[in-house]
């Protein structure tokens, strides 16, 4: 069935914008009658049907509603550097959509070749992706913030930072524990800094690694993302 | 240290093509006495140093070599239906190759809306993919096939299907040993056909899920590629 998102549903009927009342009716073809879903990005998914086809103003009658639908039994939050080729980074946000993820937040390190991003751009990467994998929670992305500002104010049950500096360091599976609140650092292609990595240590992350592959900044936040909701699966 | 893939290297002295040559002495400005290091895709890590800085026959001179290069515990097999947007597939193929994987056979399906793939192409991105996260195997990439054809030759120790029709299915977790050969079969956008699925099982195939998310082909794959190489980590 198809479906749209409605982050401001609220009453028993709903009127689609005029994007998407034309997406409905023009392209769609939908018609008096017709059932849709809808999510509303903070956990609820209707169902809805068309009392009203009109092309720019489509009106929606709400029968049926879940909420919490799908909750997850865990809270992901991953600090990133931005990807100097951008697309990497959409990629990892639509991926980690998929596979799931609670809180996005853009880190600019002392190494990052990129030191900002379009953040209604990838929003709506995101919110595509939530369509696609039918996902009833829309991840929260936060504006991009200097590393050091953000290690000083992020909060956490079990903070994280992965880099490849020399050491032993542990798997995230040895200093996991289940359905808590994760925050995972991951750093620009040129890895943090030692100031970093220690300005890190000293704010209570505990370093770890994604296992022996030399993996790309994306891959290594898809990497976390996979390991935590994996670890905390039932 | 710079990274060349050269598969056909054997003797003391290696020559670099004419495309490489030009890379390494016109783009990366190296010298006679510079090192760089060579992969041959078959577990050899060389250093060479360059002998003849020619820019379009340089030649190396071989100092160590490292056999079976990161060898890797387990055999994975992935046979996956290319995705209708190819950059879809080549995405998976890199992202594969850095987080680890051996076979890839693009499988054409009943419901496939792809019917072929450019291999060359694929296995360029193979290519650049290793010489990236330093991997001195080059993953093997089948020429496409039918499904059908695929499944009646295909063998392994552990044969799995990835597919979203109804009914409780055992996660990786649960039929996995360890240090085996894997092959892992992902379906295409439509997923597979029931007459496929009954095939697959028919042939010895184990059906599986992958989790609760709904994911895209490739991001199936890659999430199967993620299971098996973190279940085989020590």
């Amino acid at each position: 069935m198809h479906l749209f998102y409605t982050p401001d549903i609220q009453d028993q009927t709903y009127q689609l914008d005029e994007e998407e009342s034309k997406h409905c009716i023009k392209v769609l073809r939908l018609k008096i009658g017709d059932q849709i879903n809808l999510i509303d990005g903070k956990g609820g998914l209707y169902l809805a049907e068309i009392i009203d086809d009109h092309p720019k103003r489509t009106v929606l009658n709400i029968l049926q509603i879940k909420t919490e639908y799908a909750k997850r039994n865990h809270y992901l939050h991953i600090a990133v550097a931005p990807t100097k080729n951008i697309d990497r980074f959409e990629w990892f946000l639509e991926k980690a959509t998929e596979i799931g993820i609670d809180e996005v937040t853009p880190i600019i390190c002392e190494r990052s070749e990129r030191k900002e991003i379009k953040i209604d751009r990838s929003n709506k990467i995101i919110t595509s992706a939530i369509k696609q994998s039918l996902k009833a929670y829309h991840p929260k992305l936060n504006n991009y913030i200097p590393f050091k500002t953000f290690i000083s104010q992020a909060s956490a049950d079990l903070k994280l930072i992965a880099h490849c500096d020399e050491g032993q360091k542990p798997g995230i599976a040895e200093k996991f524990i289940p359905h808590q609140k994760y925050l995972i650092l991951i750093g620009p292609e040129g890895d943090f800094s030692p100031t970093e990595i220690a300005a890190a240590l000293e704010s209570g992350f505990i370093a770890i690694t994604l296992g022996d592959s030399r993996l790309r900044t994306e891959t290594a936040a898809l990497e976390a993302c996979f390991e935590i909701n994996y670890l905390n699966r039932e």
